[in-house]
């Protein structure tokens, strides 16, 4: 486990950004190790949503548990976005990252928005990042802050406030800080210069390539619930075209027996 | 619950056959009841692979069920795959369904094809038939033989026996019958003369549309895993994509509040 950790840590310290794609079930993980990725990360709308359940509501504590469970038999790190750790007691919390541990993750996503869709207070993140790192040391610790998309402030303000959560986070035990919704190469690289730690950022088709967001500074680059509601897309898409009349073309995806492969795969992460 | 069924069973007697897509997870179901689709089925690979389990290995009673359930909030009527009914006690598998049928799902799929890779007696399968009939009466009952994909007689003869078996399980009690594997003209023919109930076939990218389908005799079209696999390649493509330096383009897949208002979706089916 040790290793592993110092693995992933590793992985945020290259100049041209790791991607960090996020899966949603045991098969999606299995299909993007299949493609080499070494580390994947969860994203809380896709292991909500397949459950049927609404998202950044604390509704899936125990699915996010039972999907790092199963996902500890593939041969690939991996980190777990476990929202608001579900409570409002760093304890609690503490608890839960210490059980996701166990289960052989290497990292977990905690972030300052709260199930009521407001941006929580700085300083609940803060207690509950300590608790964390006294709990599961090894766990690589991102702290999220939504200040772009839940915060009121705009413009500089909310670029200052951003550096000033952030800071306080990695001051707090942070390894890593997540800023989704930032969208510009000023903001990263604004980000990036003020604060010690790697920066967490999240695709956005058509606005950055991985190269551009590494050359302003981030370090990790996430996909958040992106290729699943791709997945999605591509699903509903194929079988409208079915409807419709279209024969499809024989396809490039996975065969029925590449899929019963990759869930009997097991390996050593 | 009777007009539901009623409603499923009609759908079987056009001449276009109607497209029963497969889904997996509450999410996929959502995502292809948001497209339009009154009817959906399951797929046995997709549902187990998403659990990190093999398929056709009588592995996802459970899951199964917990999936039924949670596809009873849509607006949408649900057939649901049972492989071999995960027991060759034709009272387990009639208990089975009766608790499939309580979750408002319309049919069920039950086959012939063992667990052990076989394909079983179907004696047995008549005895399952004719349990699950009487111990749900309302469900939608298509039987699926394996003979295409692990019979052991090819040509003339695995037509000949699978008329003879798939006759012998409508007069046990099946109201449809499911044949993979079919993927010629004549086989699909020969099959819906034969045979006095509407005949199911696969659909397989490239082979045949749904009208050249219907031509030959197909009254219901079903996707299996295809859907699964494809938006696991769509997943795992775009991450690759992602990797190398694309942008992508600002895509067309649903957007976090689409498929956030999707699991809020309920409705009468």
């Amino acid at each position: 486990v040790t290793d592993a950790s110092g693995a992933f840590a590793a992985l945020h310290r290259h100049e041209r950004p790791f991607l960090l794609p996020n899966a949603w079930d045991f098969a999606s993980a299995a299909a993007l190790t299949r493609v080499g990725f070494r580390a994947i990360g969860t994203t809380s709308l896709g292991v909500a949503a397949s459950a049927g359940k609404p998202d950044a509501a604390a509704a899936i504590r125990a699915e996010n548990l039972r999907l790092a469970e199963s996902l500890s038999r593939l041969p690939v790190m991996v980190s777990v976005d476990i929202e608001a750790g579900y409570s409002d007691d760093p304890d609690e919390v503490a608890s839960y990252a210490r059980e996701i541990a166990r289960t052989g993750a290497v990292g977990v996503n905690i972030e300052d928005g709260e199930p009521n869709g407001l941006l929580g207070e700085p300083a609940l993140l803060r207690e509950k990042l300590r608790a964390v790192k006294a709990a599961a040391p090894r766990l690589f610790l991102n702290a999220r802050t939504d200040t772009f998309w839940l915060g009121s402030a705009g413009g500089a303000d909310r670029l200052q406030e951003t550096i000033a959560r952030t800071s306080s986070y990695v001051a707090a035990g942070a390894d890593g800080i997540f800023v989704p919704g930032l969208s510009y190469h000023e903001d990263v690289l604004a980000l990036s210069g003020a604060v010690a730690a790697p920066l967490n950022v999240l695709f956005a088709p058509g606005k950055a390539s991985l190269e551009q967001l590494g050359a302003a500074g981030a370090r990790r680059v996430s996909t958040g619930s992106l290729l699943f509601r791709m997945s999605l897309g591509a699903a509903a898409g194929a079988a409208e075209r079915i409807r419709s009349g279209d024969l499809l073309e024989p396809n490039a995806c996975p065969t029925y027996g590449e899929v019963q492969a990759m869930v009997l795969t097991t390996g050593d992460r």
